[in-house]
């Protein structure tokens, strides 16, 4: 087992990674105050929620089970959460337990954030998306029929426990889509990572437990390393968003359904290091190893045909976007991303515009 | 004009109070950060809201006008909020301006602090009550149907502008209202201000600006010296709860309709007054001094008749409950309060029961 510790002054938690995790009472109940609520997602219930009672032990606990998917991140169901919550009397001395993938833990911790004005949660996320994107930053939240995470909060999990062998009954599409994110890191800000990924790639489709392990606490390490620097998102924490900008345009214009999100990372990544070379940041040999390396993780290298002028105006609708100005994350080399508004437009449309032509 | 600084180390603010600042430029703008965003009560938009977009001069600003009542104090309406914050293009550097009464400011600020995970926001209370309660401590939230406040956050405003010419327009019940939180800070932690509420009722009753500014600023000093020693409501900031356990199951039972809040703190604090004496921590005077005072500020001493079984039930499923035991906020003199569940059940059954028989 790999233990990360994410140093937040006061709000500093433990990440555990590792095969066989979700039994260790030992690791899940020093971090529950009170009662505990667990929130777990249908797909995952029959196989992962015994294991979590298990641990939880003599702790007295709720649970619910919501259904999964996009479409459920919303309002509504925070009102159903606390609803639940009041209905069989959890008061403010209760820990929230997030067992399933991103969806479940952004709805949950943001239920966390919320109930009572705040009561603390245990992530326990089944997807690496979730493993390595939701267990760092604190950010929670749902979406609005007219923007994703539109509506949140940053809440801190009293720790995260990643294990390993509940990949093993994820869908190859989604372990591919959390794949994107693992990318993502090794571009951003870890060259040496990015080079462990391209002599690893098979290991990961192929579950390896230790590959995984790596790949997880090497992501989060990361991805603490830079929240640390910028809890609120004002600054540095801005090149977290790689491929994301774009890859929101991906999303939006499919609606969220035909795409998974990993997958429009993965495209906007692509994106992002044309866009890179187009300007002369990057080294055209650079951006053939991020394409190289996305497409054998089974990840799509292109967007699908969408009009430049929509995909513009998605993205400039985007939350990262301020003002008027489109902030674009694009890379000098694999491993060194800066933040940016300072581009011709007319290169990104002339860029855009060549997809869409295909 | 009194300048009252709530002192929270990195987010202290100004609270400004007196006459006619709603123009008044100078006290608004430096806490716009970005452009302006104003949330106002239907209410009062008309005789207000002209006044405060004046006052934003050049700020590129969006109104949304709210329907006034605690009904309308759910999720719902901060998707509504949201969706107008998003169609209208206001990104992560709006300020949210809050104008009206306390369920606007309830509402304003939790969509504050939950808009793209928090963006900044100013109180413009126009009622007593908001002006005395809302404007101090942070707390922003909505009701859920099964429980009132149940969703919230603390989130700490940029200043809040408290004008005392907006208390001209408020109907007498909301003023009697407002006036029954002014009491509560002379009761729990202040006795020399509650003599001088003895002395002042009538004036504050006739809408005397001079008065009604002392008594603002020194129940926001008294709150303000609360919340600055417990800031996230685990200790001593319980005491600002007098009257309210009583008073929630007095509004439960009647649904939120025909007793105001500060009608049902009220009879509450004669209830927790009245407790107080029979377990002999109050001397019978000084809870005769309560419900004259109470009386003569033209609110109720006295809770309708409840069945004492379902009153309980009601307390005890108020959020300020522990487990199984109700915690009461009593009085051991004016101006002393203390949190207790040390006390003989069967005492309070009695003294519930005794008012059910009327």
């Amino acid at each position: 087992m790999i233990t990360l510790s994410v140093q937040l002054d006061q709000r500093s938690y433990p990440i555990y990674i590792g095969e066989d995790l979700l039994n260790r009472r030992e690791l899940l109940v020093p971090h529950i105050a009170g009662r505990a609520f667990v929130v777990c997602a249908q797909s995952v219930a029959e196989r992962y929620l015994p294991q979590v009672q298990r641990a939880l032990g003599g702790i007295d606990h709720g649970t619910l089970l919501l259904p999964d998917g996009e479409q459920h991140k919303h309002l509504g169901t925070i009102d159903d959460v606390v609803g639940a919550l009041i209905e069989q009397r959890f008061d403010r001395e209760t820990t929230l337990i997030a067992l399933g993938g991103g969806v479940v833990g952004d709805i949950t911790g943001f239920a966390a954030a919320s109930y009572q004005r705040g009561v603390p949660f245990v992530q326990i996320p089944t997807t690496l998306l979730a493993q390595v994107d939701s267990s760092v930053g604190g950010k929670t939240g749902v979406n609005h029929r007219l923007g994703k995470n539109m509506i949140g909060a940053f809440h801190q999990p009293r720790c995260v426990i990643a294990d390993t062998a509940t990949l093993g009954s994820l869908p190859d599409r989604e372990l591919s889509s959390g794949l994107a994110e693992v990318i993502k890191y090794g571009a951003i800000c870890d060259a040496e990572f990015f080079g462990w990924l391209e002599q690893h790639v098979d290991a990961l489709l192929a579950r390896d437990n230790a590959a995984l392990s790596h790949a997880i606490a090497r992501s989060c390490s990361n991805k603490a390393e830079i929240v640390a620097q910028d809890e609120r998102e004002q600054g540095v924490r801005a090149i977290l968003n790689l491929g994301h900008t774009f890859g929101h345009a991906i999303e939006t214009e499919t609606g969220y359904t035909t795409w998974t999100h990993g997958e429009a990372v993965a495209a906007g990544m692509c994106l992002a290091a044309e866009f890179s070379t187009r300007l002369g940041w990057l080294e055209r040999g650079a951006q053939r190893r991020i394409s190289d390396l996305i497409s054998r993780a089974r990840l799509p290298t292109a967007p699908p045909k969408i009009d430049a002028e929509r995909f513009l105006a998605h993205m400039s609708r985007d939350k990262k976007a301020r003002g008027d100005r489109i902030n674009l994350v694009l890379l000098k080399a694999i491993g060194t991303a800066a933040v940016t508004h300072d581009y011709p437009l007319a290169e990104l449309y002339g860029m855009l515009n060549r997809h869409a032509q295909g």
